[in-house]
Formats: C-alpha cells, sequence, structure tokens
C-alpha cells in the first residue's frame, strides 16, 4: 500500500494521486506534522495544486532512480538526512568527541538498545520465515545477548565506555531517558508491535547505517566518527570507547546490508514495498529526534 | 483478574462467585467448552448451583494448598492433567517408543518448536525486566538458535533423530502440521499476542515440566520416558534419538524451574497470578490436543 508517513492514512499501491490530495489537504490546513515532512523531504516549496504535489511524491518513491533497488533508495535517503550538505549535529559532534558527547550518547544509547531488543523480538515473533528468524536470533545477540560473557554485547561494551568515563554503572542504569528519548522509544515500539515484520525490519536496521562507512561511496559527506580515534597511538579518547565505535565500525556495515535484502526481497515477494518506504521515512525522523536527544543529554556533562 | 480459561471473560481479583456463577450459567446451558473443562479440572458431577460451584472454584485456584506456591500449583496441575492415574497416551506410547511414536513426534513437533520461537519471542518483545529477556534469549537459542552450529538446538536434534529414522530432512520440513497442531499453533500465538508477557512465560514453560523428572517427587505416575532408553548398550533407538531425548532430559528441569520462578515474582509484584492460572490451564488444554496430534500423526507409519 501507499501510506502516509506521519498518520499512516493508507492509499492503492501506487495511488499518489491520493497521497498527493492527502498531503495537499493537510498543507492547505498547514497542519504542521504534514508539512514539516513535505520540506523535509519532497519540497521546500508550496506546490500549486495536489496534482503537482502528487508527481513530486511519485518521483521521490521511485525505485527508477535506483534501478529498481529498495536497499539503494533506502540507502540514499538515509545519506539526504543524516550525511547530506548539513549532516545530523549529533554526528558532526561524533567526528572528534568529547566526554560529553560520548556520556550522552552512553545516557540516552542504553534505553536505545533495550528497546531495539524488544522491537526486534516483534520480527521474529510475527514473522514465518526461517531466514529471517535467523538472522535475528543473532543480531538481538549480538546487540544485547551478550552481557557478561567472553564476547561482549553491545550493550555491555556501551556501559562499559561509560565506567571508563567516569560514571558509575548503576548511575546509568538508573537514570531514566530524556522525553525526546522516551517518546522515540515510544514510537519504535508502536512500529514493531503494529506494522508488518517486515516494515520493522527496514524500521530498525535501516538506522544501522548511522555507522555504515560504505555510504562515502554513495554521496555521505563524512562518516559516523573519524576512524583515526580508533588507532592505538590516539589517547583522545579511553580504551572501552574505542572498543565501542569499533564494534559497530566492523560489525554494521555488512550487518545491516544483510537486513536490507531480507528486507527488499519480502517486500517483493508480499507486496510491501511501499509500506516500507513509508515506515523506513518514519523511523528515520523518529532517529533523527533521538540522535538530538544525545546532544542535549550531552549539555549536562559540559565542563563550565 | 480472575479469569475464565475458557473464554478469557474477566472478573474481579478473587470474586470466585462470578466466576461460579459464569461457569453454572454455561452450564446450564450445556455448552460443551465450559462443561468439558469443570469436568476436567474442577468436578464431574452437577453442581446444584453457582454458589456451591463457586466454592468448589476457589478451593481450586486457592494457592493455600501449595503454602502460597504459585510454582508449586503450576507443577501438581500439570501432573494432574498428564501424570496422574491416567497418564496422557503420548507419554504412555513414549515409555518405550516405536519408530512411528518418534516419527509422530518429529513431524508435529517441528511446528510446536517454531512456534515457540514465536511466543518466547513475545516476552522478550514486552518485558522491560532484564532477568526476562535475558532468560528468554538464552530460551531461544537453546531451542532454536544453535541449527547449523556445534552444539545444535532442540529443532536441529529433532530433525536429526527424523533422519536417523529413515526421513529425509526435506520431507520432514516440507510436511505442513495436522490440523490439530495446526489450531493448538494458533492458539498458542493468540495468548502470546495477547495477553500479558507473565502469563505467556507460564503458558510456554509451564509446558517443559512434561519432561521434568523431578515431577515424580511430587506425585507423577511415571516420568516422560523410561530412562533406560538413553542406556549405551540400548539399541531399542537410534543415537540421534537419544540426543534428542537426553537434551530435553538433561536440561530443561532447571529450565523450567527458574521460568517459573520468574513467573511466581512477577506475577505477585504485577498482580497477576490468577490470570496466570487461568492462562497456564487454557496453555495445558491446548498441549494436551497437541500431543494427541502427535500420536494421530504416528498412525501413518505403523506397519501395517
Amino acid at each position: 500500500m501507499t501510506k502516509c508517513s506521519m498518520c499512516g492514512e493508507t492509499f492503492a499501491i501506487g495511488d499518489y494521486e491520493a497521497l498527493g490530495k492527502h498531503y495537499y489537504a493537510y498543507a492547505e490546513e498547514s497542519d504542521v506534522a504534514h508539512v514539516m515532512w513535505l520540506n523535509r523531504y519532497v519540497t521546500r516549496k508550496k506546490t500549486e495544486n495536489a496534482r503537482t504535489l502528487a508527481e513530486l511524491l511519485a518521483r521521490y518513491f521511485d525505485l527508477g532512480q535506483t534501478n529498481g533497488s529498495l536497499e539503494k533508495w533506502i540507502r540514499l535517503r538515509f545519506i539526504d538526512r543524516f550525511y547530506g550538505s548539513r549532516p545530523h549535529p549529533f554526528v558532526v559532534a561524533l567526528q572528534h568527541p568529547s566526554r560529553a558527547t560520548l556520556l550522552g550518547y552512553v545516557f540516552e544509547h542504553q534505553h536505545f538498545l533495550r528497546q531495539w531488543v524488544r522491537s526486534c523480538s516483534y520480527i521474529v515473533a510475527k514473522t514465518d520465515q526461517t531466514d529471517v528468524t535467523m538472522y535475528e536470533l543473532d543480531n538481538i545477540n549480538t546487540e544485547f545477548g551478550g552481557m557478561g560473557t567472553e564476547r561482549p554485547a553491545h550493550y555491555e561494551l556501551l556501559l562499559k565506555m561509560g565506567e571508563s568515563l567516569g560514571i558509575a554503572r548503576q548511575k546509568i542504569l538508573s537514570t531514566p531517558p530524556l522525553p525526546d528519548t522516551a517518546s522515540s522509544i515510544r514510537a519504535w515500539d508502536d512500529m514493531a508491535r503494529t506494522e508488518h515484520w517486515v516494515e520493522t525490519m527496514a524500521a530498525m536496521h535501516g538506522l544501522e547505517l548511522i555507522a555504515d562507512r560504505t555510504l562515502r561511496q554513495d554521496g555521505a559527506t563524512m562518516s559516523y566518527f573519524d576512524p583515526a580515534i580508533l588507532a592505538p597511538a590516539n589517547r583522545d579518547v579511553t580504551e572501552a570507547t574505542k572498543n565501542f565505535l569499533r564494534e559497530g565500525y566492523e560489525a554494521d556495515v555488512g550487518h545491516s546490508k544483510e537486513a536490507l535484502e531480507l528486507v527488499e526481497k519480502y517486500a517483493r515477494e508480499l507486496t510491501l514495498t511501499e509500506n516500507v518506504q513509508a515506515t523506513f521515512l518514519k523511523s528515520i525522523d523518529v532517529f533523527h529526534r533521538y540522535l538530538m536527544a544525545r546532544l542535549v543529554r550531552s549539555e549536562e556533562f559540559e565542563s563550565a
């Protein structure tokens, strides 16, 4: 189905005329959410009528521009939003991260990772495809399951980074999320609970592109952080910070690629491509807000 | 809440008078499902009025008879249903299993295990308790995740048992479940999707009691199978059969115990004890039907 990313209203497959009317009507009413979405993704200018808007929308979602590849379309949209001419402020801060930036990361991301496990568990709970089950079980274990074991999970590496920056584990674990993180988590939980598992896969694993260093090949203006940080000789960050950042740097490229290939395969089989596009865009909007919350949190740790 | 195991209608906590009226009204209408449930669990005789029935129900659910232990109550109810004076026919058949019995097990249980993963993933998707998340991730990996690795999961061991009995893996995997297995799986899926995660834990992990050899201490008249089967010298079953049965024999005691302790803890904290009792009883009814399906399937393999 064609679906509005903002309010979830659905239309027949490929019915961009209806979607155009939908957005145009909301724009006429100056509905903030719909107008901002249009500004962000489709056009910054007011379109003269619903028909023109429908054409812009059809062009925006058209997979012809990526030779039919949904995966490539997702990558390009992700780059537009986070790694374009105005990269996300958190990514800019992470290029040469201060202790405050990293602590903002730790305090909010622990909540993100807990939701990650819940969202991906919904995929396992709903899918009937063994390759998806196997992929997600491996993914969940990597992110969360290795706590306290020889090969620590991302969650454990994140906590260790926090400790290396002078904050007790108990202090981290007992600090609730900022309101924007909490509302982002609720949004992802709603998506996972209510949307098709293929959409949830796109919504969650699309976000792993944030650490995908191959995005540079597709036009990203920077990477998640300067990999020089990881060099053994570098003393600007703690070893635990390197361990945390390295894990994402080394793991997420192939990891998110494999997920998006599964998404593309099942979206095609189940005729869900447009749903996936809409839900993915919704998820990166939520992600944008969540990354800002990391920055807001980091202000608490800026030296006066 | 007090809850009807058959239709899910809910009443105030401890309101057995209302539950009694509920069952009595259905019994007056000769509703098969409710009457059978009463016969199975509460009384085989028609009670004279709703009040008497309410007293019987209150006594049936009262945890005073197990010194307040929900876990013990669950164990005793499980024994009544599967290991009492009339043990379940599949358990009887498994005491000295024929090839046909084991193949009935293999063909239906592959579907059960796939649903197991989905149901337990709903628990992970819904819980906010780290000990539950960790327990379930470990559980899911043991049942399903180890496919193809050094330490094969139950699922893989099951398939190997089927192969050792002369059935190609592809034949097993491509055979759909019998209708009773399919409807059981739907029932468990509904439970996991709609009920509280504590209830789902009781519904699923309560079933692991089937292989818990310590049930004998609480009055079970037999165990799941005669452990002499596992002896190296025994040639009545294949080595792959021993491997499959041994895994359950060795693993499930502590495993289901740990789960039921979590259930008891959170049922108390969240005031869900009566919900758990009702949902557990529903689940063992479904399980009874599912175990019969294994026997029905085995008939296909009986030598003429």
